[in-house]
């Protein structure tokens, strides 16, 4: 089985990119261009018509949603249990903290750039208040992960899970979030230790050489 | 194993509940009244730091998140494979869908009655803008579902799945979010249909119940 990944360069899809790194599974890159809206062309609206980074296309057909992709490669490639899928519990917290990553954490980053999702596109005045409240929101976010969530080394204790890829992943827009670094010092230790990981420093490189070709 | 399920009334929770009672658990209810401020009390944030419903107190540690919820529900309760959990990709189409629900179709309801979360509280020009939206942002997340994923007459096709509960919860919101229903007369249909199916009466009824105590 090949799955192949279309993302877009400083997406989440990142997260999923790195999983399929840690499962040793085979995959194909497709890229998405926003500028070029790759994602809003016909054949993409046919995978994907919500017209949203990542899908993955399987053999038996397209996933989409980021903690849904993340278990589904956990599943598909048990031997490194990336989700701890045996444990109904331990699993439960691990979806419990990608719910939490995709519903408070990037949601709230996202009022930065996609503002127009949410007032309309011409209210300049509400489109910069979205964007001032960004530093607080998502601060606030990374600081429940600081205090509660993150247990050290990895986000779950002593076992790498699919819900470090994806922290790390979101973890890369704090400083443009306009979030302070300083407050957040496990979450800065974390992100530095994960970037140094061998499937991370792999997939960034293959997701910025397809950027510059 | 009694589950104890902290819930507000007209919340999400209510789809943690309904598959509680699909799933035949044994559960307590433990209303928590956002009007008296229960949430922000320091019990309740020692269950549950990020001061939202639902949390589902286990034998074996606290819960938060619905998605995550109806999957360790699902889990637990195995023999009415609520989640097509054995089967990868049909457990990552169930997860899709649920994760669509709790990061764009809640997420943009939300920004009717919370948009203090994304601007500040007291700027009334932005917080109307965001109320504005809701109608149309909305009605698009509830557009996708009509169109794509609502495969009927279940959310997954034949097969009653968490996924049911969870969108006739969300459902319910549509009339309150100015949302045109003769637009998606197949959300209607599923929604009239789910709310004659005794799990989903049940639940109300335990919730009104309570809520008038």
């Amino acid at each position: 089985m090949t799955l192949k990944l279309y993302y877009t360069f400083g997406t989440c899809a990142l997260a999923s990119h790195i999983t399929l790194i840690e499962a040793g599974a085979d995959y194909e890159l497709q890229r998405i261009s926003f500028k070029d809206e790759d994602h809003k062309k016909p054949e993409y609206l046919k995978l994907n018509p919500k017209a949203r980074v990542p899908s993955l296309v399987t053999d038996e057909g397209v996933l989409t949603e980021t903690p849904a992709l993340l278990a589904y490669i956990a599943q598909k490639f048990p031997a490194k249990n990336l989700a701890l899928i045996g444990d109904p519990f331990a699993f439960a917290k691990v979806q419990e903290f990608n719910s939490f990553l995709c519903s408070t954490a990037h949601i709230n980053h996202a009022h930065r750039m996609r503002g127009y999702r949410w007032v309309d596109a011409a209210d300049e005045h509400s489109i910069k208040a979205m964007q001032k409240k960004v530093p607080e929101s998502v601060g606030e976010a990374f600081a429940l992960i600081e205090k509660h969530m993150l247990k050290g080394p990895y986000v779950m204790g002593d076992r790498f899970t699919i819900c470090d890829p994806y922290l790390f992943t979101l973890s890369q827009w704090l400083e443009g979030d306009g979030v302070d670094l300083t407050k957040l010092p496990r979450v800065a230790e974390f992100r530095a230790r994960m970037s140094e990981r061998p499937s991370v420093r792999r997939a960034i490189e293959e997701e910025t050489k397809k950027a510059a070709a």
